[in-house]
Order: C-alpha cells, then structure tokens, then sequence
C-alpha cells in the first residue's frame, strides 16, 4: 500500500501525479476487497467509484467545496481520500459507520442514506452559498437509479433555474441501481451512452446495453439513440438539456483523467451543470462484476476470492414472505406485486419469475409505489407494495391521502421493520407503526413466527376496503411460537406459574406480558423470568396490533400490572395504545412499555442496540418486578 | 341554459354538433360565474379546462374510461357533463364537493386533493388494465405545475416504460399552477409554446412568455426553442420524447374542434402519450384572467362582476405571519424564506417583496423544500418553510432523515392546521402533531393568539440545532388571550372559581383545561362553564406542545383531573403525550382528551366540524363533569 497509506487529507490525493493514478486506484481496490470482505459492508458501489472519487477530490477542494454523496453508500473511497484508514470495525458499534458521518469528518456532509437526496441538499447549499456571497463549488455525486426518485426530479427542476450558482451534479452512470434500473430515463441514459463517441473505449458497454431487454426494443433505441446523435454531434444532451442544465459527457468512469477534465470543466462553467460519468458496479472484482442478482450491492462477510458468502445468511423473514406470496399468486390471479427497486432484497424475485407479467418495479419511487397501488386497486386488482420499512416514510401521504381514503385494498409489506443496527439511523425501521396509527382504516399486522406471517399475509390480501400492513425485522426467524389458546385477534403463547418452591407472597400478583411480533420470544422469556421470581404471567401475541384487539384490552383487565415489548419507538407505538383504549374503557391496569425511545439510533449490532436500549427479556423482568413493587 | 340544462351524462355531451360547442361553454362559464360568485369555491380553474373537459367527454367513454383529474379543484365542468348540476350547496355538508367524490358519481375516480398523484393513479389503473385484459383507456389530466410535483416524475418514468398500455396524459399548461410556475420544467414548457406554430392564433401567448421573467432570459429561451424547433418541425416533443413518451400539441386549450382532433389522435395511438393543451386560467372572466396575485384560484363569495370578495375575508393568522416575518427577516439577515408555489396563500408576498434574493419558490415540491432547507441549514442559514399544514405529510421522511437527523435549524410554518372544513378530507390540517412527535429534537409550538404566533415564530429561528415547527389553523385570528402566569413552557390564562352561591359540594374539585393553540378560546369557555358548575378550574396554554412542557405534566399533578382540546387527531396527539409523560412520573390524575378522532372528515363548515366532532366548550364541560361524577 504505497500511495494510499500515506494519504491523510485530499490535498496529498492532489499532490500526486496524473500517471499515479491508476497505481492509486489498484491499491484501493485491493484495500476494499480485502478489507470489506473481511467485515462486510458495500463492495460493489465502492469499487465502481474509485476513480470517479479520486478526480473529484483531485479537482474540487473539499470541504472548502461540499461533496454531497447520494444514499452515501459509496463514500468508503471517498473515506479513505480523507484519512479514514481503519476499516476493521466498519458499521459495528464504535467503528465507521458505512454512509457519511458528520461526527466522523469536515468532509461529510449528508448522513441520510435514503435515495434521491443529495440534489435537494446540493441545492440548499449552492442557494445558501449565493445568499452568503461566497463562491465554493457544490458537487452532487448521484446513481442513475436514484434519478428515478421524485425528489430528484424536484431538486433538478429547481436547479435548472439558477444561472449563476456553481453546482456540479455527477451522475454515476452504472445502468442498475439495485437492480437494473428501470423506466424512462434509464432508457434515456442508454440513449446518452449508445450516442457518444465513447463506445469504443468502453468495452464493456455492450453487455449494458444487452441489459437492456429484447432485442428489438434494444434496435429501436439505438436507432433513436443514433438519430439524435445526428442532430447533438459532440454532446447529446437531450432531457438535461430541455431543462436548462448544462450537460458534459458521457465520461469513462474509470478514466481519472478524462474525469478531471471533465470534472475540470463542469468547475469553471460556474453553472449547474451534470457531469454523465459511466461506471461498473463492482468494476475490478470479478464476482461482484459479474452479479445479475445485486447479491454484491451489500454484503456480510465474503470470501475475497470467490465472492460467497464466508457464513450462508438466512434471510429467513424475507424467504418466508417470497415463498408465501408465490402461493398466494397461484391462488389469487388478480394479486400483483410492486418493488421499488429491491426486487431481490424484499424476495419479490420468485414471484416475479412465475408471475412476470403481474410484478412491476417502479424504480427508487416509493410515493408512485403506494399510489399506482391505490389505481390498481381502483381497477380490481390487489396489489402488494413490498418495501423495507424505513423507506414507507416516503410514501406516508399517499398511503394516507391515495390508499385509505380511498379505501383501497393495498397490501404494504414491510420487511426490515425495527432495529436493524449496522445500516445506521436512518435504516431502522422502527418508525412505521407509530406513524401508521394515525391512518384511517388502516390495519397492521406483526407477526411473531413464520406461521403467523403466512396466516397474517393471507389476510392481509383478502382485505379489499382498507391498506393492510405485514412487518416483520431484518434476519433469521426463530422457532414457530404456538398459540396456548386463540382469542379473536390475541393469541395466548405462555402461561407460567411461579415455582412452587419460591411461592412465599400471601398474594400471587399476574402480569400480562405482550410481545408485538418477533418480540414474542422476549415476551416469553419474560413471563418464564417474572414466575421464578413468584409472579403469575400470561404472555399474548397480538398477531393484528393495529387497531389494538378488543380481547387485549379485556386481558388487560385481568391482571395487576401489564408488560409490553415492541421492536418500534415506544411513544406512540402500540403499548401506547392499548394503555389508552384500556383507559377508555375504564381499565386502569398499570402499564409498562419497553421499546425504543424517539432517537436516532446509531450504527451498531442489532443485539447491542436491543441490550443497550434495554429490550432484553432481563430488563423487561427488572421493570416489571419494579413495578409490582409500587402497587 | 338551453344546452347544459339538458346534459345529464356524457352521452347528452356526445351528441351535440361540434357546431353547439362555443354555445355550451358559453353556458358552462356563465353558470360557473353566477354560480361560484354565490357559493365560493375554486373558479379560475375551472373556466381555463370547459373546451377541455367538454372534449375529453366527446372522445372518451367515462366511466368506462377512467378520467383522473389531478388536484380535483378543476372538477366542476365535469361535475355539470356527468349530471350534477346543483352547484347550491357546493362545499357546504351535505352538498356537493369541490372535487371529484366516487360517493356522489361513477365518472369520479380520485379524491385526493394533494397534488401531482393522478400520472401514478392512471399508471395503476392502466397496469391493471392490462393486467385484467380490458382495453379501456385511461386519462389522467394534471396542470403543468403539478408536474413539477416528484410523484409525477417518477410516474412518467414508468409511464414511458410501457409499449402497450393505453394512457393519455393531458398536461393542462396555463402556465400557471397556483402562482407562474418556476423551474426548468416551466421554462421547457414555455420552449414548446413558443415553438410551436400556434402561437399566432394563441393572441395572449406572448403575455404568458412575458411572465417568464428577464428580457435576456426570455431571448435567450425563445432562440433556443427556435433552434430545437428547427429539428423538430412538426411537434417539439423534447423532454416527453426523451422519456420515450410520443407528445402532441402544443393544442389550444379552448379550441374545441382542435382539442377533439388530438385526443382523438391520442387515443388512437393506444400506447402512452402526452397531449399538451395550452389553456387559460380564468378564461372568459376579466377579473380572473387580469389576477396576478392568484386571488382567484380559489375565492370565497364575490360579486361576479368585479370580482371582488362580497365580505372583506380576514386571512388573520397568516396575516400576522406574513407581518411578522418581514420584521424577522429585516434583523436577521440569515433568515430566507421557501414556499412550495404557494407564496400569497402562506403569506410570504411580503417577504418577498422585501426580500426577493433570499425567497425561494420550489414548486409543488415539499420533499424538495424540506431537503434544500437543510443544505441551507447546514451552509449557514436559518430557513422558513411555510406550507399548509396538511402538505408537509408528503415531506416526512425528508423532516425526519434530513432536516432532524443533521440537527438541522429549519422552521417549518404550517397554515390551515387542524380542521379547515369546506375543502374536504385531504385539506385538514389534522395529522402534523401526532406525526411529528416521532421525530427526534423536533420542537412544536401551536400559539393560541396573535401575540405568542409572534413570540413563536421569534423563538423558532433561534433554534439553530433542530427543526422547529409553528403551526395555526386557517381563518380569523381572535382576541389576545394574556397570561395569568408565565411558568417556563406553560401560561396560565385562566382561573375560575365556583360561583359562591352555587357552592354546595363538601369539597370542590380542581380541574385542569388545557387547551392547544387556538383551543385557548374553548378551553376558557370550559373554564368558567365549570366554575358555574362547582368546579374550579385552571386554563393552561402550552405555547410549545412538542415536548410536552415538564410543567405542564406538574399542574396535572395538582389537580383531580385534566381535560385536554386541541385541533388534531387526539390519537398519538397532545393530550395523549402529557397522559404519558405523566403516568410516567406516576401522576395518575384522570385525563380527558378533546379532539379529532383518526377518521376522515367530510367536507362542512369548521364550525359543524367542531360541534360534530363534539369539540365545542359545551362538550368539554360535559365530559369534564361526567369524569368528575367517576371519581
């Protein structure tokens, strides 16, 4: 590691010469693989990035200029061009965290690692800069899959007005986001790419466009391509164009010099202009190169050479949901299934290869996801939005205003709901049921095992007047937890008696434990926890939490204290809930709710953040006992 | 009326000559003036789309064909085509709503009144189509600022993806949506007019091109439309074109005979296409065609000659907003101002006026207003973001990952908070406390009179290391209510003591009326109604709801029992966080909560909202001495 161990800010990256470069960028990519596949973490979108970083550092003149990375997942180039070396304990507690970190350097400015938002900030700050009469460089760094996203649309809108403030938007030309990208503008950029002049030197542009689909429609929009070609000789501009926005390109990714001029004269424009760079998802990494799937967009621990996994991951909540919905689709001809640009992540993948014709992905387009749903619906059909839970905040007023009130029969599935640790704040999804609540209509299911995730899916979409909601956490699901007795809407899955031995109080008091979907294994810890300590406890799993189940608010009233235990911000959430429909009914149990406080929660294990948050089945029984104590 | 009286469906419409059309939308314009003169409502609008929507029913087949109107508020030619012609009660309960309502006619698809949803509505529907193997054309007609909306976007990159599917997007261009509309898009549109061949027969084309802005600027877009008209002879098709979307028109929007001819041509097409109509708001009434400042977009009652309001309105909260952000901005030089493209109804004219380089304008785009104002936040401003309250629900995820998670100062201003009644159910303001209060670091404040709105908005901007949010609802703002007694976060504003002669209870109760923002009113009343009624009684008014004030949670403590009002869901709301902060300190005192229940309202006036809600003083008093006689 020559050159890269000594760099410590980007000035040492500029200090190089133009013919270290390719030396500069073999070295990172060896750092990368060597280093990610060890702790796990980004690879793909890394190793496509590095040149196109290099020359950004190398050309603007951070933090002086702000780099705004979008989603941020491919900032560990950029990391390591600022002096962050040590990657041993990447996105664990303490360690780097995987996206930008203000706490971590000057050079990082957006820690948001949901889609389609650096020109929005970008446009902030350029807007911010011009009030304040200074003249620093803002550069945007955004995928063509996340063009895709309205916000960018809204942020490109607004740039194009501006004449005079200095604002460079790299697209990071890769062809597929997660997955291939899709809709118009991806073709539109296929467009850009088959015109340019570029070809020759890209030999591996072919093969992208090959990605393209059948054929003929590949035939067509190389004619169309070549046509306009024609007409914009040197630069095809087209969309960009016709919005006022200075188009430079396409520019070879993984030709650092070629990206500095490029680069270099985007910076002296002065102008909102779009530098089109074209780059290969895990260009130098054979395995990740070579991924139809995207298993390399993020990965756990990887063998450096053949790219498997070193442990077989279980995404067992996710295969549960894939497996079920292909059987719901054969039953069901008019269920359809939308992605939003995660087909593979959600499991949407066997659906969509025995039912093509009814799978639709929308792009990075959460907002159209939930409202084509809702038009669906209109049309007889029942569609199933799956997405990871985080990402439904960006659709909350068209699940509102489009879905329920128009009483629209939507399946949303949300898959990574609650802590989900080592992505960071803003990929916890721990936000949904207490935003939800306030939906009209709406119902919402967490189911505790893969038996009641099957059942609770299969209601779901029997549902045709209301949005119904399944959310289940990242990771393995655990041992079916049967039910002891069915109540309608609760299950009783434990009933523990103090030990006979300990049994020495005059008076056994009961406690209710509730455990809100996989924290029924917590719940049931506790209840077994709470008898040995002489107390008597009923464990229930509501498997439909929203609205809170008549029959939970009557076993409220059956015991002297109730425990509730969700994987979701406590305020708001569910044991708030039921306290207050049980207060309404005059059932005046005191109640204690342990999940998560309204705080961002930053990147660390799940199981860290679960101790440290005090969700374990101890804290549970700690407070409970406390409780009990003051009755 | 000789024509439109007989038009009870789209048959009646069908079989007219086109020879009759100037008759029937001279009577359609008539009736709309005499009429919406009388009732209020959205009159602009709907005299710029009658040659439209008369078109749209001569070619296509609703409800068969399924006509998607964005917004809704441009409905009411439709509603006269399809047979609804007692426009009497229009908005008021129980008459007809001013948008599309599937519960009075088949021909009404979307209720939605939030912008920018109907390309994602039609791409559903039309998927679903598809999917069901009907060949029923779909119509989704959206104006030229709701495109600029993020949701359009990324329906139109999925729009364009399709070969086969049968959907006509009508972009009604009036240049204007709610204000002229800004941005690339707009200016792309602006290219296309003046392209076109039609200019000649459009006489106030050039006065739309005016607006535009710099002469230089209007140059330099005319020769750069003449350029690409020059490839593009026949039809600029340009941005459409780019996304693959085959694009017809420009059309003039008030012709009829030629409206017919290219949607006709559209629907021949049986693929995806884009027929762009030229139209004029207020088209054939003086005062609405001559308004600059938009006051007709929507008008309460007028006199239909002039055009000016028959009661002068009093827009009191904004008013004083409008007022005293001007005097913030004069100390603070930091302070700007955005609007999602509504600068005169949020009241930020004057701020403009005063400060024109630091308003910024973003188009129907909260998710963009919310993210740029973080990126200012962080390049060293402090922005206002004004929006009515109910359109900050589509920027969420934006307040919550970008502005709260980067610690962001950025003042969120939401007008018509709480119930706002006539324009119907997805106009209420009604969701932003319990929604907000799942946000970290988020401050709200909800003032109850024009003194602590102002001292509110002076507190929010000095916050610089988190969101704050000042939220008022719609209309007149009433008489100064002045502190009793400042305690840090709480003002008492009432005392009531039992009337001396009606004392006759061996102890008197303490009660304590919290009354939200302009609930301060209502909480009063309930204050001396108890008085009256034995009781005594405390009135508390928390500027600052969001945390719930630790000595607000104190006077609970001091009294037998608390009684909450405030203009939001009661669900997750204010009332519901002080019973939890409370019970969490082990203050058991009962609490009553007063408020919207998680349903959506019809439209009526505020005021049979409030008493249908059972949200009036008397209520309160009622349930306040019921809770009494439980105890």
């Amino acid at each position: 590691m020559g050159l890269l161990s000594d760099i410590r800010s980007p000035e040492d990256v500029r200090a190089l010469t133009p013919g270290q470069m390719p030396e500069l960028a073999e070295e990172i990519r060896r750092f990368l693989v060597d280093s990610v596949s060890r702790t796990g973490g980004h690879l793909g979108p890394n190793l496509g990035v590095v040149e196109l970083t290099i020359a950004l550092h190398r050309v603007f003149d951070s933090p002086r200029d702000s780099l705004v990375f979008d989603t941020g997942h491919q900032s560990y180039v950029h990391k390591l061009l600022t002096g962050r070396h040590d990657f041993s304990d990447l996105r664990k507690r303490g360690g780097m965290s995987g996206y930008p970190s203000r706490a971590e350097s000057e050079h990082d400015v957006v820690e948001n690692s949901h889609a389609s938002t650096a020109l929005s900030w970008a446009d902030g700050i350029a807007k911010a800069n011009q009030v304040r009469g200074k003249d620093d460089h803002v550069v945007a760094v955004i995928g063509d899959g996340a063009l895709t996203g309205g916000m960018a649309w809204e942020a490109l809108n607004n740039i194009a007005e501006s004449r005079d403030r200095k604002l460079v938007i790299v697209v990071n030309d890769n062809g597929r986001s997660y997955s291939p990208t899709i809709g118009g503008l991806a073709n539109h950029l296929d467009t850009l790419r088959t015109t340019s002049g570029y070809e020759a030197f890209l030999s591996w542009g072919t093969r992208a466009l090959h990605r393209s689909g059948a054929p003929g429609r590949f035939a067509w929009r190389w004619l169309h391509g070549l046509k306009k070609g024609l007409k914009d000789v040197v630069a095809p501009q087209g969309l960009f164009e016709d919005l006022g926005i200075k188009y430079i390109g396409p520019v070879d990714g993984h030709d650092t010099e070629a990206l500095e001029r490029a680069l270099g004269r985007a910076k002296a424009y002065g102008r909102p202009v779009i530098v089109h760079a074209i780059t290969e998802k895990g260009r130098g990494y054979k395995p990740a190169e070579d991924d139809i799937a995207d298993r390399f967009h993020a990965v756990g621990v990887i063998h450096p050479e053949t790219g498997l996994p070193v442990a077989a991951s279980r995404f067992g909540w996710t295969k549960v949901f894939a497996d079920e919905i292909v059987k719901i689709g054969r039953r069901r001809s008019d269920v359809v299934a939308i992605t939003a640009a995660m087909l593979h992540p959600v499991g949407l993948a066997p659906f969509q290869e025995q039912f093509p014709e009814r799978t639709f992905d929308v792009g990075i387009a959460e907002q159209h996801a939930a409202t084509s749903a809702a038009g669906m619906a209109y049309a007889g059909l029942h569609p199933v939005v799956a997405v990871y839970a985080t990402f439904l905040n960006r659709a909350f007023d068209q699940v509102l205003m489009d879905v329920a009130l128009h009483k629209a029969g939507v399946t949303f599935v949300l898959d990574r709901a609650g802590i989900t640790g080592d992505d960071g704040a803003s990929h916890n999804g721990m936000w949904d049921m207490a935003m939800l609540r306030i939906v009209p209509g709406l119902r919402l299911a967490a189911p505790r095992d893969e038996t009641t995730l099957r059942g609770a899916l299969r209601a779901a979409v029997d549902v045709d007047d209301a949005p119904t909601v399944v959310r289940y956490p990242k990771g393995a699901v655990g041992d079916d937890i049967p039910a002891l007795e069915e109540l309608d809407g609760v299950d009783v899955v434990g009933r523990f008696s103090p030990d006979a031995n300990r049994q020495q109080a005059p008076v056994t008091r009961r406690v209710l434990v509730v455990g809100v979907g996989s924290m029924a294994a917590c719940a049931m810890e506790t209840g077994a926890a709470l008898a040995a300590h002489g107390v008597e406890a009923t464990v229930a799993s509501p498997t439909w939490v929203l609205p809170v189940p008549e029959n939970l608010v009557k076993l409220c009233g059956e015991h002297d204290l109730v425990v509730t235990v969700e994987d979701g911000v406590v305020d708001g959430g569910v044991g708030d809930m039921l306290a207050q429909r049980a207060g309404e009914q005059g059932i005046g149990t005191p109640q204690v709710h342990m999940g998560l406080p309204v705080q961002f929660l930053d990147h660390a294990s799940r199981d860290h953040i679960v101790r440290a948050q005090r969700m374990t089945a101890a804290d549970a029984t700690r407070d409970a006992l406390a409780a009990l104590a003051l009755l």
